[in-house]
């Protein structure tokens, strides 16, 4: 088995595509806004690529067996662009496994024909969040006017540590290859799965890539949540007698 | 040295024979079974695999050195199928060790034409076992129900976290390269040498594979260990005014 | 990507540079060094390497993404010799990326006809720093001699674990390539990032090559730390009954 | 630079040399037997060898820089067998590397046409030692009696760990390239530097291979090391009430 491995499952013309990547991360809020896409629109598994930098896993699904890779599905709905959704359960072991799968990720974005790349993820704040603000990063002045205009936030200096893994690297890579890339981080507490931070963060994607979408599961999923913080603070406010707060860094 | 080294030791004709794979693992119930199969019947070394992804690791007995390897036996007994047994006491020690030598192991099983694998382990459950069910993946539909009418129990989502190592690995790439392969999984509670699950998985593997096996040695290491297990818990009673249970999970 | 990848982004002629690395370690005495020399001289932005031993990063700067990387300038100062700084935000990440981005490093140098290497880094003594030494060590005596005139000490078995990373492998290969290479190491506490020891480690190679800048903004940055150190030992004081000492050992 | 590099510093011809390895390891038996020989019989540096896998280090003495590397020198002696020392202050620092260095470092015996290979170092035995015995560990059965009429003991399944990195790499693949190698281990506390064990692997090696050497050094070494361990006992009697054993496991 090679290092980074291609499986070609369908080759499916698109038209101008955008890549779309929500590989884990901070909040599960990419990989939640992705495989709500996968759930919501009608797609076609158009590659799978393995990796001897993935985990040495496979997963069992009733008795099957299914080698860790990563997933691309092809999305072309009826409004808006055509959508390459790069998803999975894993991230790279190692950083040179983290380069090379991203090297690899946009071979397959080139091969589609792929014009921009959008990246998401989230952004933890240590707070639980009122408002869900979706933070930027871009390669390009042009694709950051029309992110602002969909209304992105661009910070000085955030995120401070800058971006790691699968999404820092689709920009960094995505630059020197002339691929106009972004990243969309939803704002999250960092703390809990967060729904809300995706349902922000594919609204965004939804106005710039045009899609049509219902919210109705990720809201469900989010009140679920909710009820999870609910409980934790009831708790909090009976074990203690200062003022509940919501700082939630005592969950850590 | 190559990275991965096959040594030929012998090269006999095997009838369509099925791999048996038994390496360390949890309980050490995968490879108290291949053992086992080694000990009760007659086998032929066939081939070495060495790796820089072993331990940089000589064993020592009785002076002699033997550098860290795998081994292939050829076993060709009166009744049932050619098996081609995997024993070693050692796993790779990385992500890439793992694909590269499984890899390598299917290419010595291609070299004698096998047909199917059959990877042995332990599945951990935190608790005594009463009864020793054996859990099933496998990679085909087909397989699934030969092992189904042999007794092997398929839950949905069990094992949770999947299957890692070269168990697992022997599926996802058996996969690939159209192989069937599956993994028998013996309960056990994961703190001690499990005799008795590796009994209920050979007595599996001799349903569907067919070949003859005494279990009287096996059966006397098991008496050992229960023996093992009654002083721990006599040792608990008199320290706890608790009613003892069978979680043993304080042993860790 | 390559492992190790050079972007050539500008290819001035230089007149028997020197290069003057600066990369981050121990007090930030080298990063502060060489990041004060491309403040204070005019310089160009000659060569960029990356690596996928470099941490799978961006950093971002109103919302533009840039990947990890090392950067090389060209600096021609009116008086004295023409020099090469390397800096960056970030060192390998592990063992073979130390010793190749090392080699990526004297390739460039080799390239722009660099005939001596001085690699700018800190040594911890553990204690508050009355005077700044700077300590050496080269590859050749006639670079000892150099140094020795212009203040450098050379001391039997300091350091005493010797030199890691960059900063090291800068003098093992380059004395393996015929490159003259030194070391020049200011004495710091270790525990604070030390702008008096950069200003120490600069005005010795300002004596060697000849360039003439101002220290200003390294003295006003030092100001400032001492201000910290100040508020440390007065909390110190309060706290303990015993005369204060100037070992900072306590905040490790 | 390569991952593995072999400088050829001289290239005398040697009559049927043996190698002789003393890498550092437990107590330092291996290293410091290597040492005395060099020390008390003439020899020539002939070969370094550097990695990747080695620490990205230079040592420093008096100022001067020394990239990490093994070396071999060879030894000529009067009386005796030639041999190749093998000696140096490094292990490698990653399981790839150790296959490979020693794979290295049998290419350099291989040049010099060593005919037998004596890897030396020491067993821990976690208890002050009176007689220094020797374990051996060899290939072929023809070398271990050699050893076992010098007498070395061989015991069963001892030790019990089998043999890590270098000094049993060189037994492991010695045996694969058909060299016949062995180790000699001296039983030591491993508590601490132990010039004696070096002493008594020194003693056999010598009845072996028919060298000449005194041992007034590592005899003055000994004593030293003996002072400080009475020291240690001295402390132990005035803390405790129990009677002084020679149990050195509480300095652990």
């Amino acid at each position: 088995m090679d290092e980074f491995d291609i499986e070609t499952v369908a080759d499916p013309e698109l038209d101008d595509p955008v890549l779309v990547e929500g590989l884990p991360g901070v909040g599960h809020v990419g990989k939640l806004a992705a495989e709500h896409l996968l759930e919501e629109l009608d797609s076609e598994l158009v590659r799978r690529v393995y990796s001897t930098h993935f985990p040495p896993q496979v997963s069992i699904d009733e008795g099957q067996a299914s080698l860790a890779c990563a997933e691309f599905h092809a999305v072309t709905p009826e409004e808006g662009q055509d959508m390459l959704v790069l998803s999975g359960d894993h991230q790279a072991q190692d950083n040179q496994g983290h380069y090379g799968l991203t090297s690899t990720f946009l071979d397959v974005a080139d091969d589609f024909g792929v014009e921009r790349v959008f990246a998401l993820g989230g952004v933890p704040t240590g707070e639980l969040i009122e408002e869900y603000d979706v933070l930027g990063a871009t390669t390009t002045e042009d694709f950051r006017e029309t992110l602002d205009d969909a209304g992105v936030e661009f910070r000085e200096d955030e995120p401070a540590g800058g971006i790691v893994g699968v999404s820092g690297l689709l920009l960094g890579l995505g630059k020197r290859r002339d691929v106009p890339a972004c990243c969309l981080m939803g704002e999250t507490s960092g703390y809990l799965v967060d729904p809300k931070s995706a349902q922000a963060v594919l609204e965004i994607l939804q106005e710039v890539v045009g899609f049509d979408v219902d919210y109705g599961t990720l809201e469900e999923r989010a009140d679920e949540m909710e009820e999870v913080v609910r409980k934790i603070q009831e708790m909090e406010q009976q074990n203690s007698p200062s003022p509940a707060d919501e700082d939630l860094r005592y969950i850590g």
